[in-house]
């Protein structure tokens, strides 16, 4: 395997670790807890891992003996840096508890342990990947462990491997089916525990408990040094709108965070449009008036963060893109695209249908064309960086002929997601997913199922940390999922009352006018600690540092 | 102004440079110079400046005294990384050879000259521009300076200013530009002197004497970190083929120093693909063999690097552009989209129709629609990306009829270009711009006028560097533009007999095969020389030294 120059020197950082997971160590085990919401129905669902308590580690003078034991690892859903990291803890953990304990790692995601799938992993091959982006070592994929006769194929291999805990490292579904596994291991007695550790790009898995999930800060830090080389290219030419669009469907953690860092011009969130009521017009008249008042000042320029789930947050279009999968579901699929649309615009709701006939055509015609395996529209497949150019344009055009205009209007676009899910981690995430993962091998010594890995008060110097537990079950709540109702993990969406988002809506009219970018520039992770181990500014506003 | 951390630790980087610039210094002068072709036509268009020996700095031991100067600076063209740089490393050599000596900057570009925009740039202002990325302390702009009433407007301002010499940081054709005042000024004896300093991102002006042009380190490191991070991607998930545009429309200088860092599946070179007069079904075959291969090994995914400027290079495509713009010349403006298609298919050569026939719907569209200010098709319009996707999907889709290809194939795309013009420059472009800045001081001083800044031997440690000038006649050649003979600064093509593309080309095959892809991750600033100075795999194999 070829290797950069980066990767070797990186493969010899020592991630910092809480101090409490560093010597000898008990846990700490607080009051029984509850779900968030819909106890009784939690409760009842989940009889064996329900009402557990936090734990949490503390130091300690005694050292206490494990037994060797077999560890099996999987990978869950969209890649997110730091995923190695929490192997490589997980592997140290276990090693530290008994020189004799295994790691096996699951192959492409949680269809390695159906289809029975797997390798072992071996120092030699845990040291390659040591602080390094990607899910390769063992891959990952998204087959949704949720069947019982998956389970019973799972523990099939897991009793034949002789393993005692298997650690699911994913996003908030994947550790709702951790949740389902364990309490169906428990229930059956086999003596499996499961682990979960929190992990999305998107930031959407946090509570109380769970500051953050790993790899938002890498990806947001990635993100931010591109948005700021746009903005410090835009601000030097002078004739570009630069409309980016930032990865995050369900929530727009990402875009909040990358706007704090960068301080575009404009910013969309998605849960604050959907909060307003907003429609599309709304949103296109509000970025019009904001580059037709630039412009009077002779500032035909500007930086537009977009998240990339917009369009579904907007109820208007939700309304349209419900009643648009009602029709394609009939039967018109042998309709020409022209008599489609021509069929459409006849038979929508006038309200829907004069959404529909004021979208660009090309948006139109995707909507009428492109559907999924289930007959519904691909709200994913809509450029909405272009959508908005193309509306803003016409916007302005109009406003020009009212003379309310005076500048012009020329746009690129931009749309980033892949290019950071696989960067190597930042030291926060090297140091939080090492945490993670050893975190996760001490739940598994102390026989603990059902629980996350827990590692909290991350804003301060990592040997302040605090590692230890917490019972999944104690942030699920009851949601209809496709039409039935679901235990799941509540999704945190950006709140609107809470300080990230706060301080965003108290600068964004400052921002908006007098150009005051900032350039956050690549990560480091040599340089001064002020440069290399900083929290994003959600994490920083959210505790109260900032 | 907000900075971010790096901003703030990164202000004090001091830019290294060549050792002769440290302290005394005097100049060694070589033998008189020719172009490098048509040297008649160069030495009658300049007589004044044609002909001049390349000059050297050399340490001396004794202190020479410069009376002070005024010097104006202009940014010609597009940003590239460490164009702040030259000017803080123009503005302390002046003031090195004189304290009183003072900097102006006219603003937005060769127009600030002619229009009497500018400001002068004090020690304040250049102290907050050190070591960042961007043109915003004065701006750039895309005026060419070519007329003799411009020049005549531009004397006015700097015999106004009492400015001694004027420097032009710019691409090959700002310095040629460059060239034609200096002889103009000479030759009207204004005493004004004329530097140019050379600036690319595109790598396309360098020859014996200039060894790379400043910017192609830090954007070719910005698109290598990126694509790195998605191959990581890639081959995590494994299960997209991504196609990767780069910026780069007359040359593939960035493709191919991207290519040899990060060793992606598939590289096309422009250069190439003309050499071996390829048309757009051999480049579209040769992908999808790839492809196919890898798909026996069940490997569906790869990432594919692939220049801006492709399709002007595919000499069937040019024909069919070319054929494309004498139709559109004609006045069939008021035609319908599809009745303008439908004239186009049958009035073209057969060869061509069958070509705009075999395009995707969507390029045929844009290929008849948009057209530029001089009637012409506007082929950057063309997302060569998206339209390699669709017929490579055809074309697969094809080969799995004839059970040719077993695969599935999902591609995604991306283009990266305003990502990294404005990057914070490298540590190699932060050193590299100083010193030439640095020199521009320096031949100021010594009274040249028609010169580049030159600093040579880069691949040593900077204090080895050679710093100088070179009389820019030297590069000239005659070529015709817009059907006219001109004078003009050689382009520098990838030479497909050099070490950087023989070397690409003999790793080529077993990287389509083997997926050996190399993590370059983001510039380092802070770390080990190993991982923070490295100059360009391309400058490094050039010089025999990889």
């Amino acid at each position: 395997m070829a290797k950069s120059a980066l990767q070797i020197a990186r493969a010899g950082y020592k991630a910092k670790m809480p101090k409490a997971l560093t010597g000898n160590l008990t846990i700490k085990e607080g009051d029984p807890t509850q779900s968030v919401a819909d106890h009784d129905d939690i409760r009842h669902l989940f009889p064996n891992t329900y009402g557990m308590p936090i734990v949490t580690f503390v130091e300690s003078s005694e050292e206490k003996k494990y037994p060797a034991m077999n560890v099996g690892v999987i990978l869950s859903g969209g890649q997110a840096p730091g995923g190695h990291n929490v192997i490589a803890g997980l592997f140290d953990g276990i090693k530290r508890l008994n020189k004799g304990s295994r790691l096996f790692g699951f192959l492409l995601g949680p269809g390695g342990l159906i289809e029975h799938n797997y390798m072992e992993l071996t120092a030699e091959i845990i040291d390659e990947y040591r602080n390094t982006g990607g899910f390769d070592i063992i891959g990952s994929g998204r087959t949704k462990l949720e069947k019982k006769d998956q389970f019973d194929k799972g523990l099939e291999i897991l009793k034949k491997l002789d393993i005692k805990a298997l650690v699911i490292i994913g996003g908030d579904d994947s550790n709702t089916n951790a949740c389902v596994l364990a309490e169906y291991y428990k229930h059956k007695n086999t003596g499996i525990q499961v682990i979960g550790c929190p992990k999305t790009i998107d930031g959407d898995l946090k509570n109380e408990m769970i500051e953050t999930s790993f790899g938002f800060d890498t990806a947001c830090k990635v993100y931010s040094e591109l948005i700021g080389n746009i903005e410090r290219d835009c601000n030097s030419s002078r004739k570009y709108w630069h409309f980016i669009k930032l990865m995050g469907r369900s929530a727009s953690h990402i875009t909040l965070e990358c706007a704090l860092q960068t301080q575009p011009n404009i910013c969309l969130i998605s849960e604050e449009v959907e909060a307003k009521k907003q429609t599309l017009d709304d949103v296109v008249n509000y970025i019009a008036d904001i580059i037709a008042k630039r412009a009077e000042n002779g500032d035909n320029f500007g930086t537009i963060l977009i998240p990339e789930g917009l369009v579904e947050f907007i109820p208007a279009m939700k309304n349209l893109i419900t009643e648009l999968n009602d029709f394609l579901a009939e039967n018109i699929e042998e309709f020409s695209l022209i008599k489609k649309i021509k069929y459409l615009t006849e038979k929508l709701k006038p309200e829907n249908a004069a959404i529909y006939a004021s979208l660009p055509e090309n948006v139109a015609r995707q909507l009428a064309m492109d559907r999924d395996p289930h007959g519904n529209v691909q709200v994913s497949l809509i450029e909405t960086d272009k959508l908005l150019i193309e509306m803003v344009g016409r916007r302005l055009d109009h406003m020009k002929n009212e003379h309310r205009y005076v500048g012009k209007f020329s746009a690129q676009s931009h749309f980033f997601g892949y290019e950071g899910r696989c960067a190597a981690p930042s030291n926060y995430d090297a140091d939080y997913c090492y945490s993670l993962g050893y975190a996760a091998a001490i739940l598994i010594g102390e026989g603990k199922t059902g629980y996350m890995a827990s590692v909290r008060n991350t804003t301060a110097p990592a040997d302040e940390w605090i590692a230890g537990g917490v019972p999944i079950t104690m942030m699920m709540n009851m949601e209809r999922r496709h039409g039935e109702l679901k235990p799941v993990i509540q999704k945190a969406l950006v709140d609107l009352n809470a300080a990230p988002f706060k301080k965003f809506a108290a600068d964004r009219n400052t921002w908006a006018m007098k150009t005051d970018f900032v350039y956050p520039g690549p990560i480091q992770y040599f340089g001064p600690t002020e440069v290399c181990d900083q929290p994003t500014k959600t994490l920083l506003l959210e505790q109260g540092v900032e």
